[in-house]
Formats: C-alpha cells, structure tokens, sequence
C-alpha cells in the first residue's frame, strides 16, 4: 500500500514500453487534498537532469498536486528537447487530472543521454491517469525500479480512529547511494495536516540522518528526487516533533531497504563514530571509512583490516589523536589507543551486517553512516550495466 | 642500476626473512658525498607509521646519509615498541657506516598493525651495511617490492664528461595510490651539486604533477615518503630550473611505472581537463572522476560511459556550465555541449592506455589525473591480501 495507505491520496502503475523487459515503468502519485501542502529534496550533484530542473521550480510554492515519474530513461543531458519532453509529461498529467502543469513533480530515472520516445511516454500518462486507485501503492512502487531487486516500501501509523495519522513512503534505488542523497526517488505521503513550512523542516531533519548518511560507492546521482505531499485528509495537526519523529523512521526504514539491496553487495556495513567532537566530525569520519575501497574490499573478503581504518581516519579534519584510536568490528576491539588488541580472528563477517565503531575520543557526538562492501558482484554488474 | 646511476652512491638489497617468500626484503641507499644535501615529503595521512614520525624528524635540517627501506611491515600502529624498532635500525645503520643516527631514514612497508621481530631487522641491517656498492641499485629496487610485479627504476642523465650529472630514482608501490602520494616509498639520488633549499622546492614542484596526481585506487597510505638526496659528486650545479625539469621527468616516469603495475587494473587512464579556470579546478574535476567506482568499472567493462564522468564533474565546485561541457573518451567527442554527439560505439576500449578528455570551456587552464579502471582482480588482491 505505502503511498496510499494514508487518507487523500491515489496512485497507479503500468508498463508503458520504456523497459524493454515489459515490466510497469510509469507511476503516478496523486494528492486528492484537501490539503496541497508539499515540500522536495533535491540531488546536490550540479549536472542534474531535465526533470530535477523541472521540479526544482514545481515545488517552490509548497503546493503539488502530483508525482508522475518513470524508468527506463533518465531524460539527463538529452538538451531541449529532452526537456520539453518533462514539461509536456507535466502538462499531460495536469490535463488529465484537471490540475495546473506548475504542480506536477516529475521524476526519471534509467540511463544518462537516452532520448525516451516523447510521444510513447504521453500516450502511458494518457494511459495511466483513468487507473489512479487507493490501492495503487504497489504498482506504483514496482514501477519505479530499475536494477532493485524488490520494491522499497514502509508506512508508519500514528494513533487510531479519529486520532490516527500515517505517512506512507516508497523508494526506489539500489547503486549510486550517494554522498547528499542515493540514486534515489522517494515519494512520501501523509494524512497528517502539516503545512508546507513545517514540512520542509521536517524532510530536511529526517533525510540529513537517513539517506544523508548512506554511501554505497560514493557517486551521487544527477536525478535524485525526493517529494512529501501531505494531504491533511485525517484531520490530524501533530506536533512538529511527533511529525518528524515519524518521519525520520520513514526515511530511515527507506535508507535501510535501499542499502539492503545495493547492487551485488554481500555486506551491509553500519559505521559507527562516537567520541567525537562534533556530529560533522562523526559523519566526515564514517564517511571517510564508507568511502575506503581497500576497507570494502576487505570486508568482502571476512578480513577485520582495521589499519585500513585508522589510514581512512587520518584522511580526515576531524579532531583525534592518531596515537590513541579505538576500533571494533562487530562489537570486537580489534585496535586500542592505536596498537592491536583483541585478535581478528575472534571476529566473525560471514553474517551480511557488520557494525564498525570507532572511538575518537575526543568528545560526546556520534554518528551512523551506511556503507556495502565492494565486491565482485559490484564491479560485474557495473560494468556490464550502462547508466 | 637506478639509484646508484649517479655518483656517489653505494646501495644493496638482500633478503632477511621479513617476506615469507624468502625474496629480498631490506635495502639500504648511501649517499658517499661530498655533500649530504637532502629534500622529503611524506604522506598527508594524519595516521602515520613510526618510521615516518622518525624520518620526519631526521629530514628536517635537510642533511641524510642514507635511506633504509624494509618490505614485510610497516611498522604502523605498533605502539612504543615499533617506534623503538625504528629507532634502533637507525642507530644500527648508523654505526655500521659510521654516521649519526638523526641523518638515517627509515622506511617501512607491508602490513599495518604487524610487529616484525627487532632481532631480525637488526641482524639485516648488520648483514646489508657490508654489501653496499656502486651497482647495488637494482638489488635495493627489488628489496622495496611488495604487490608489485616489478620494480621501477629510471635514470635520467643530462650532459655528458666533465659536464654531466643525473638523476636515479627507484620506486615502490602498486596499490593505495593516493590523493597527496601513493602508498609508495621512493629514493631519489643525484649527483648534481644542490643545496637542501633548492631541492626541497624542485621536489614540491615535481611530486605536485606527477606522485601527487596518480590516484588509482582513493586511498591514502600510513607510509609514503619520497627522499631525494644530492652528493655533488659530478661537481655541476645544473640552474633550478634544469634541475627542477629533470626532477619533474624522472617522478613522472616512476609514477607512470606505478599506474602501470597498480594491482588488478586492465586500464591506465589520463583524464586530462582542459579549459578550467584554474589549475586547481582542472586538478579537482579529474580526481572526482579518478575516484568514481561507477566510471572506473565502465571503462573496465569497456563502456565509454560519459554520464557517469558529467556526474562526477558536477559534484565538484569548479568553474562550469552544467549545460555546456565537451567530453571525449580516446579522442571521441561522445558528448558536446551535454548531450550526446559522436556514437560511443567508436570508441575501442580494448588497449591498456584510455584517455578522457573534459573541456569545461571556463578558462585556460588544464591538468592531468592518472587512474586505473576498477576490476574483479583489484577487488580479488584487495579482499585476499591483508594490508
């Protein structure tokens, strides 16, 4: 259900041609209000694509009405007419449903400099806007996928009854997780009346500690996209706090299906920083480690290398002294204060999640950062697989 | 002959049982004078091995006598008593040659976290002292391998009789290619009669375009150090810029030879970016494409994948219009102006040597990265080979 577990919201989705396999690769997500309210995260990658330039203007007013997006071709450097392309999807879905164009997200997502057939994709938005259901949640989630091997979806229920609100979500992306956000398109929906400032906050704080913080091979997609329409139709106007409480749990649950699936990895890898004297310099350090191909490779072979930790480490600004780190993998000390401690044989990787915590000591922060090993199955698939 | 090409220079390279192998594992570079003159640089890891915290020391009123180099450890992370091994090999080379200990550097390479026996080390370096002579260069450049396939050698010689002189250098290193230097120690001799300041300047200038450029793999090693010792023993004091230019070749060819032999690659790449506004912009746009997994299995996988070098440009702050950037794999202008231009399919990835060309069309400046593609056998030696 994810998108349309929550009141106010339908969704559908069809294969329209653009895969060659023939599987669904056109969604749309529409917000029947009463409420409009909206806010998007964008890619911070510079060469963004057709439709992130498109949606990036969408959104500014706070207000949208729906999300229509695609597989199967990312519309990136495709030029003008790649471009017209997005805004004649726009204005498609907005003649369909009886909206404006100006409120319609688009989203692409697929290979880099493919031109999709603009007539193929306004004849599968012709198509899909009669199919928009409150069930169509799963459609829509399957429709969005290209290399993920299963669909990304959560809903998390606040209260009951006449007290109860929900936000629904469903992702898609399982390489190019990425430094600011993954390869990554989210749709988030809520029945909870929030307005769009609150929103904005809200997504900001929820996606600065879950999709922020994975990085499965340090590329940052030019597509990413993530849009939160609230439609306010539980009559419901939690708290700010609860709201993005349970919105941060969305987001998290979305990060953590997305590195679960990340393309051929056999390891799931939470970096952990405490001691630290600040939260940047929890995250700078963990990412530091999530970005060591040497300690990814490493973990994909069961070798607890913690040297090439402490040389990752060292890459960084953070505040340490290098002479007395600590470092565990699975919850064993393999290094203290910077010499070898407990012995790595005691450690044991053949499990698929694998928790590195590193001690700074030099302060009260922490941060998680999510990371994959590097593995076979990474570089065959990536090379094999033109995007 | 490498090292001891120049004059004034006694070198050996023997085996101590440091590798397991049984191949040559210690080695010893003499400078016989009449001057002592020296320049270093050393990695930027924060994170340093013991025998960098003791070179760096010695290094620095610009005076060396001789550089000792062990494969088979690297003394990192091994706490007071590995930086009293160092120590102590210093001391011990010291007495063998009859100079003091603060004019010894020690380099160590191999392992992290793992503690050779002192006993060892000290009965090598009472076994080697003696074996030093004039065509000990290949044997020393042998001693420092550790993954790599080869040793690197080159030898540069300008003029010729009374009004010659030369620049012999040996190099190791075949995998941690680095951001600042490469997981690479490398002895440098010459003849040339140079004073310490000006050979510290003409190493900075030729370590920043050729060690400092290379970056296979991201990673930055615990270990590096580059010496660079003058004997004056040709009597010719070249000007610095001769000195600097001769300098400058004899890095690039030793950092061209490492590229060549970095662990597990199929491909040497030069990404050459051209039209930046400043070198620095030119420098920071090829190392982000250096450093993209996504990139470099494309290229493994024989795939001139331009999307994947425009999403790696924009997420660096150089100068640029996202929407007019040139790029061009082996002379093939696959994209002009972001969108695509000539067929990808002219393009043969099949020789070793790759170039990628960036105009940015922002400036008049260039520079040139080198890196590897990423391969099964990088992720094969790195998750096998414990570092």
């Amino acid at each position: 259900m994810s998108v349309t577990h929550p009141a106010g919201f339908t969704a559908a989705g069809i294969p329209i041609g653009l895969k060659s396999t023939g599987a669904k690769d056109l969604a749309l997500v529409v917000n029947n209000g009463p409420s409009k309210a909206s806010a998007s995260v964008f890619t911070a990658n510079r060469c963004i694509a057709n439709p992130v330039i498109w949606s990036k203007e969408v959104v500014k007013d706070g207000k949208v009405e729906a999300v229509v997006l695609n597989s199967g071709g990312a519309n990136c450097y495709t030029g003008p007419e790649g471009f017209a392309t997005t805004h004649a999807v726009a204005e498609a879905v907005a003649d369909g449903l009886g909206v404006a164009a100006g409120d319609v997200v688009v989203c692409s997502t697929g290979l880099i400099g493919l031109t999709n057939s603009r007539e193929q994709v306004l004849d599968g938005v012709r198509a899909i806007v009669p199919q928009i259901s409150a069930d169509g949640g799963d459609d829509a989630a399957h429709a969005i996928m290209t290399t993920d091997s299963v669909s990304k979806q959560v809903v998390v229920q606040r209260g009951e009854g006449a007290d109860g609100w929900s936000i629904g979500g469903m992702a898609k992306g399982a390489g190019m997780l990425a430094p600011q956000l993954a390869t990554m398109l989210v749709v988030l929906t809520t029945d909870a009346d929030v307005d769009a400032a609150t929103l904005d906050t809200a997504l900001r704080a929820a996606t600065r500690v879950s999709f922020d913080r994975l990085d499965s091979d340090g590329c940052m997609s030019t597509n990413d996209t993530v849009t939160l329409m609230a439609s306010g139709a539980s009559g419901v106007a939690p708290s700010a706090a609860d709201f993005t409480a349970a919105l941060t749990e969305v987001c998290t649950d979305l990060a953590l299906q997305l590195l679960a699936d990340a393309e051929g990895a056999d390891h799931e890898i939470a970096i952990t920083t405490r001691g630290a004297a600040s939260e940047d310099d929890a995250v700078e350090v963990g990412r530091s480690v999530a970005r060591s191909a040497l300690f990814k490779t490493a973990v994909f072979g069961k070798d607890p290398n913690w040297g090439r930790v402490l040389a990752s480490i060292g890459t960084t600004s953070a505040a340490f002294d290098p002479l007395d780190l600590d470092v565990a993998v699975n919850d064993v000390w393999v290094c203290r204060s910077s010499t070898p401690d407990a012995d790595p044989a005691e450690v044991d990787l053949e499990p698929r999640k694998v928790t590195v915590t590193i001690d700074l000591k030099s302060g009260e922060h922490e941060a998680t950062v999510w990371t994959n090993d590097l593995t076979h199955a990474y570089v065959h698939e990536n090379s094999a697989y033109s995007s």
